[in-house]
């Protein structure tokens, strides 16, 4: 078997064979095969596509390039979740502990932040003594005590998509539907759990802009996983603007520990729950919706949920006293308001520009090697739809550098669009996606 | 500019602008962009096609990557010939002293041989003493001296090609028409002559085996040299069997000089007269192809054609009494006959194989640094439309390793078809593109 000839197949349209598959997806990664003739296949797949079986055929190849995970000697039903990344989206730290009040066991691999858009693991280690960073045997030690664990992704696990991914950033492939959705998907398989719960992400904040783009990921990532035995659904949600008020790690881990406490915004704390009662019903855990959402509900308001946080953090070796303490945790020193200078309703916001003016403020990394200040960020008080005042202040920057303080506000400022009409508040949730297909909320 | 956003660009379907082209030729050729991007920049081309403009853009950000060829000091018309290669095409070695016995100036940079089609430079080695590598000045020097010169391409020559060729060659990238179009054209523009005569080649041994790509390819090129300020006419013939009956170096080099003494194969006759027929008109040597084919025949008939080959060969230190001896050219020490073993008529033949077939004599190069065998190569004496009897020697192949002998000529056999029905001719010339458009000889 010729990798050239594999090139010329999928150039001209053709479905490429398990084997052919298999062939690259080994030879890339072991290094036999060059950069310079996967950057042509990939181009090839980004413009003429790759079948169901294809995608799914990818998907294993990448899982069986590295270790996997066994979760088997751990007792109960093994759940995951992935968003495929926002602006403020601090969802996975309130919704895994909250199902895993529940009763689901949590074993989550998670991601750093990279570009706008934050990752779990830096948002966390905001949390004095938090451990993120974990060998498998650790890992599965610390799910079996907790019924919970959140950390970076362990060792040797699908390298195979860590170097076509690095290629996909250079070469103009990344957003490449069956590319993202097997990428995604080969992560979750090797994670070994057996539900699966997809948040996919759409609007001027995230990695889609388009709904109807949007919603064939879902299809394709609930396909792959279907095809591959696991159960997952796929919910379709909101990123036109930032997820509740918080950008910025250790901002967005106050915001998450005060909705676990049952006085978060709204639009995280309804996310979470939708999420959550999917997660619940594709486990099987419960028949309905509605029944997953009153058992979610309940344990939001007994306290269920803030407890399993604060077993977690224990578990990991973080200092459980920044729950009642804010102030434990990492701050910036600087801060400016950013003021409307006219009265009038939020139009619309620039999602990406929000993240992109974190991302200045120190809250992100700008290279895979910058050292993220996890006190930095943005705080916003005014989101679409809401009235404003000239001289209400509608968001403030949180900085330890000063000299950027003031372009970081005026970022901000640009990315808010004000003007007389009323608009309504945004939608927070456009459908589903399940092995029966797509449920759409829009049309 | 980043080559990151050309390539998403062009992946997009959208026309590159002229910087655009000259920043990752130039960078390209340079180093400072790297082989993985150019390959996935080249997949996006190849699916996603280039405009005329872009074309002619991408051919002068290629001549300008190099030295160009300035043959001002030497007065008189310049013409240049181009193939795009077959079996057994020995056009240039009776065409070029042809044309130039008929007071064209000759300067002419040949390539050598790869994978099944032979190369110029190596057909002219065979004859012992004969240079090919020579330096800018050295060359314009023979070509003062005899008015004609072929010689293999002088140095720094159109750098940016031959990296990207190279590329292409490995990630399934050569077969567009774009690409090839740019590539030939940057090598002819170079080189600095007024007029060029393309012999575009279509059939089961050419790189095109389809009429309409030929067509195409014919088109792209004469636009290119049309809009580049050059006089251009392309004329596209039929490579479905080897061009006469020689197939190989020294052999080439024999039926070469017959047809020079007016002995050779009728097709290659035929084709000689016309592609010089029409490079006189091109040039505007002559007013019509009739005027400029009776000079041609009478140059042939006279010896004229004959003594400017013998000129060429003297004056590129090559010995001329090959031409009256052809056993001082190599010759292989080993030949066996192919035998029909019906009868019936050629009906077609499979010329890639007669090329590989040869290529496997040692006529060719299996990689760019195997050596050539001069002597070896296959000799038809049977071509399509012709009566064959039980017993008939068909073709006989030439090498001097005996251990393939049988080999070939079993390649040799299984390329002939000879069935029960008579055939007509092969036709030779389809049509012709110029500056006015396409003539098509077929429909």
């Amino acid at each position: 078997m010729r990798v050239y000839d594999i090139i010329a197949k999928k150039r001209d349209g053709l479905e490429l064979s398990k084997e052919e598959i298999y062939f690259w997806v080994k030879g890339y990664t072991s290094g036999e095969i060059p950069d310079y003739q996967i950057s042509a296949l990939l181009m090839a797949i980004f413009l003429n596509g790759m079948s169901k079986r294809e995608t799914i055929d990818l998907t294993m190849a990448m899982v069986e390039s590295g270790n996997t995970l066994d979760l088997s000697e751990i007792d109960g039903i093994k759940a995951d979740k992935h968003s495929t990344g926002g602006v403020g989206d601090k969802t996975t730290l309130v919704l895994c502990p909250l199902v895993a009040s529940a009763g689901i066991i949590i074993a989550k691999m998670s991601g750093r932040g990279l570009g706008h858009t934050g990752g779990t693991v830096d948002k966390l280690e905001s949390i004095p003594g938090f451990n993120t960073q974990m060998n498998v045997k650790q890992f599965l030690e610390c799910v079996k005590r907790a019924g919970i664990a959140i950390v970076g992704q362990t060792e040797n696990l699908v390298p195979a998509d860590k170097k076509i991914y690095s290629l996909r950033d250079v070469t103009a492939t990344v957003n490449s539907i069956p590319l993202i959705a097997s990428s995604i998907m080969s992560k979750k398989i090797a994670a070994g759990c057996d539900g699966i719960l997809l948040d996919v992400k759409v609007g001027s904040g995230a990695f889609m802009k388009e709904l109807d783009k949007a919603c064939e990921l879902a299809r394709e990532m609930v396909e792959i996983g279907v095809g591959l035995g696991k159960s997952v659904t796929a919910v379709i949600s909101n990123m036109n603007q930032p997820l509740g008020n918080a950008v910025g790690n250790s901002l967005e881990v106050i915001e998450a520990i005060e909705t676990l406490k049952g006085k978060g915004p709204e639009d995280l704390t309804e996310l979470c729950l939708t999420l959550g009662s999917h997660l619940l019903k594709t486990v099987n855990k419960t028949k309905t919706l509605e029944e997953g959402r009153q058992i979610l509900i309940e344990k939001l308001h007994t306290g269920k949920a803030l407890e399993k946080f604060c077993e977690m953090v224990e578990n990991q070796g973080g200092d459980t006293k920044v729950i009642w303490n804010y102030g434990l945790l990492p701050h910036a020193n600087y801060s400016l308001d950013v003021i409307a200078e006219a009265d009038g309703y939020v139009q619309h916001m620039n999602c990406e520009q929000i993240g992109i003016a974190a991302l200045e403020s120190g809250a992100g990394r700008i290279t895979k090697d910058s050292i993220i200040d996890l006190g930095s960020g943005i705080m916003l008080h005014k989101k679409v739809g809401e009235r404003v005042s000239k001289g209400d202040i509608i968001a403030t920057v949180y900085t330890n550098d000063e000299e950027k303080l003031r372009d970081i506000c005026r970022r901000v400022k640009s990315s808010y669009h004000i003007a007389d009409e009323s608009v309504p508040m945004t939608r927070l949730i456009y459908g589903v996606v399940d092995s029966q297909g797509i449920h759409k909320d829009f049309e």
